[in-house]
């Protein structure tokens, strides 16, 4: 039934591929299918503004898609002069999700940049962006433990999302740009290692949704996770 | 235990005045304790580009805070000369619930603009935003139907929309920033006048929730979308 | 002879309704007849950088409209990216008016930064906004000087402003927009509680005015002044 | 008494120099003592879109300085990345006033574009721009009409434009940079060929001023315009 | 001598995989050492408006860098809001030196854009574009031809880049970011598949240059295009 | 065969006028034929933040060009918001080129700001620029040696340039608008006192060019720079 012959619960392959790029402190390239994200983090030695003298550290995220990674070329974006919305409400969102999984307080004044840059898109680039990017920033921080720059390890807990919708009346998972195009309802799902939630966004565009829906979509991303906390554990080797 | 000793369920007072400008096709000033926001609605003949000679309209919104609406003065974006992500998520969310309350095809190649301005916030301003937003969008509507302009009504049903969050542990409803500000999960809820959902954002910032607060939290919204419902019927005298 | 039946000489209903907004050190509501400005005051505790130890203070403000606050929709400045010239124009004049009713020297370096937003227009912003603005501005000074945070009263007088204009070959006091529209020479005037000048701004597009048609509008801004500054000395309670 | 050994009512050296540029319809360099404008007209085949099909033409301003125009260096706007608030106001009142001495459906669907760059600055860079903008503006009209574009002469009259102002306690006409910086109160006069005013901006920054001041100005502005009318005249050879 | 080991007429490893995306009309990674480039083409149907009706297309380059590309990360021009001068210099050489090697009237009233994305970055990133521009150029032009939507191929010859510069003294071929921060000159070379050139862009920061060394980058130049032609042959497979 | 008439190897006339500004502390009016830029150097106490506590002083230049410095206006930069594409790469050239000819060791911790403004075009402003710019920048220097603000001489040698290219097929020196227009290949030549070079800028759009044609251009543009450099010494009396 789903235009790639999944079945309704079946993610498309995920690959995490570490160290892709040489100056990062932390770097994987995410591919969900035909979705793939370049993610890295940067670890920058002062924390921002807000944050001088509270012994807090700080996580922030920045995403963006090349002009053609998908299918009609979208106008540059620093070309263009300034960020969509919705390129704005993603890198918020993606920040978001990541601090919920770090103590930022064993992190320290610093502060760390994950940037998100979509090389090929077909759906789901939000998500496959905090789950690369959680690996990113797995792999800077374990250098600053290494480094013995911190000495207590800041990460509380695996971050990783997965979009869920009801296409053609069904609840299925990790929706390709096909689905997500015509879904009436669908959510990005941001969840812990220990199966707890960090982020839901349901939305229904010219319709509406009940509250079973809204189970069976929970339902399918806490399945949905398994597989991508595996994916990072493996990933980041351990 | 609440700050302002609401019970954990009780909405703040709620009051929607409509009519309060005289050139707007559709105007309300919505209440909830202290925060105010001006809604209006404003017809355009021609629908955004994208939709011509498909039939279809559209509603979309814009909002605003004015500088000293808050505690501290916020700069102007019109003087910072851009838009905060913050405020752009926030007018997305708004055109996407009310337009998942409408039928495009009946509202025709037109489109309606909503402008949620906030006089004075203490938060859920957003959430007030979508419940004014409606009501300044009926009126609209009515003002439609009333010339002849269209001949079948376009609403399918109410939207309204409140934040609950856990507060000091405890699941609350309609947040003020007193607790807004502290809560460590918090999400908006938009929904219809059936009680079905348009939108849900559950959010965490350095914390995380279980399924069974998100359940908590939906139960405080179905009741409260109740008190919403009936204050925009009042409204608009129906 | 005047669209809405005045005298030539007569104003509009003025109302001037102090503390509508919880947050600002001073505000009021301003209504002349279907013109309506909101006017908040902010007090900062640094001056503007230029002003560093020199033990001056400094008087600023912003202007905005609602979009919809004209008959027609206005693209949202904010959104538009920029203020228009005509904006800054008239924030300056606010500014400009305002600073020379005060003795920068007993404010002492701190900056007041008065808000005034336009909820309804019907023609005379600018000048509704030097009168409202005086009154937010006087109410934020009051409370330095209950709070002991300055000694001597840096308000030296009332600072008022009306438009007339030669509206059908007949001077007039206090255009609306109907009148403001067609008018072929229009002017504002910023006067004191005494009676003196601050500025005097004639126009004419596409005509052209003489001395005595001149004399005749600043006759009727002279005696407009009187009923405006009755009007800010009730609100302000003195 | 004046900084420059001027009579009170005497202005800087006048010098209109025409034909300053060889690829505008219209030129001149205009010289008030140090003020130096170089004015250019520009004849655009169309109108602004606001006047199509209205049988009507137009006439505006753009107004810029040399960064180094100035005793300090100012910042470029177009590094900037927009004109001051400043800038704009002024060329609003350069268009303004040329459009005042102008019959627009005499000039038919067109535009003509003033250019005003000040390469030297010495104080009344704007009244130099209005007085200068005039004469480049006469010879484009005389190219039209010479080209048999237009039938009747679209000038109705000479446009031009001084500076005067309350300097140490006395009024004086055309201010210069050294008593314009410390005037109280300074006024800028558009005049007509004919004497009649088009516009007035009296201002006063922390001080106020009275009718009879304002009187001794526009006396002053008077005697002035006749020296100006007069070096426009032989500029343009009429 | 060279940080790198290599002789002083060798290029780093030189590699050109294509097709490295699903949704551009012709794509390729090219990676000059530690240099890696996504080149992408993109067909638009309509040629930019100043060629409307002309018969001739043109082909157009943007230009890019990931924040992360680089050691230090660098600020998101999009996130900055502008494109900076040295990106806006580098995408015009891009597409100056692609539209050299077209024949415009072949390619008919069409546009093609080439974006060039820095992955990572060590050196001589603008002449990798070229160069892998040149490959994504030629990818989606022969799509066209096979498609029949033109009948001759507007081709006329490679078209390649190569970086040259004087290293401690000595005359080097294809600088990598270790050389290029200190050479004293360097030069970019922009070359044709029979040898002749399209753009020599010689520059000393603090230094001079003698026509001697200019021939010797440019002998340097001549050898280093067979190799990278010859890359570019193989990736296209001709 | 040249459309001016011009020898091959023929300049236009150089004229360097110097003092033409009162405020700057070096000025000058270069004229080539009917390209005039005004040239102005502009001493900062301070160097750009980058070279804070290094010892060293930088030069940088700023290039606009009048609206309606051409034959058909061009959009002013300030309106439009922003700086092309074009005009930063031209002021980035000129900056680089005056560096190369300063000992930025004995300039010192400060800044010197060349802007160079094109108050009338007629092709080569860039080359214009660049020897008018030197000639501003050795009057401020020479202010700063007799005023002791710095004892040793920071300019090494005189900088130049001219654009030469392949007009009609043959090599031409100081290329002009209707030349250059047409040109297939052209370059920039930029040249010390002594012959060495500094900057060299080929290029070819829509064709190509080969080695012996660029030592014909740079053979044209050593011949060029003798008069040039005359020019420059006979302006700044040495």
């Amino acid at each position: 039934m789903r235009p790639s012959g999944r079945a309704l619960d079946e993610l498309r392959p995920v690959s995490i591929e570490v160290g892709v790029t040489r100056h990062a402190e932390g770097s994987c390239l995410i591919r969900m299918g035909d979705t793939h994200v370049l993610c890295t983090a940067t670890i920058e030695d002062k924390p921002p503004p807000f944050l001088k003298n509270t012994g807090l550290g700080w996580v922030t995220a920045e995403y963006g898609m090349l002009p053609r990674a998908t299918n009609t070329r979208m106008r540059r974006e620093a070309a263009a002069g300034k960020q969509s919305g919705r390129t704005q409400e993603i890198q918020r969102l993606i920040g978001r999700a990541l601090r919920a999984g770090v103590d930022r307080s064993a992190l320290g004044e610093r502060q760390i940049v994950i940037d998100c840059d979509v090389i090929q898109a077909d759906g789901g680039t939000r998500c496959a962006s905090i789950t690369g990017g959680w690996v990113a920033l797995r792999l800077a921080v374990n250098r600053l433990l290494k480094a013995g720059s911190i000495t207590s390890d800041p990460i509380l807990d695996h971050v990783c999302a997965v979009s869920c919708g009801i296409y053609a009346g069904q609840p299925v998972a990790d929706l390709d740009y096909a689905e997500d195009s015509v879904a009436g309802t669908d959510g990005n799902f941001v969840l812990t290692g220990r199966g707890r939630l960090i982020e839901v966004q349901m939305s229904a565009e010219g319709a509406t949704f009940s509250r079973d829906e809204m189970s069976a979509l929970l339902d399918l991303s806490d399945a949905a996770a398994k597989t991508l906390l595996a994916a990072q554990a493996e990933a980041v080797g351990s």
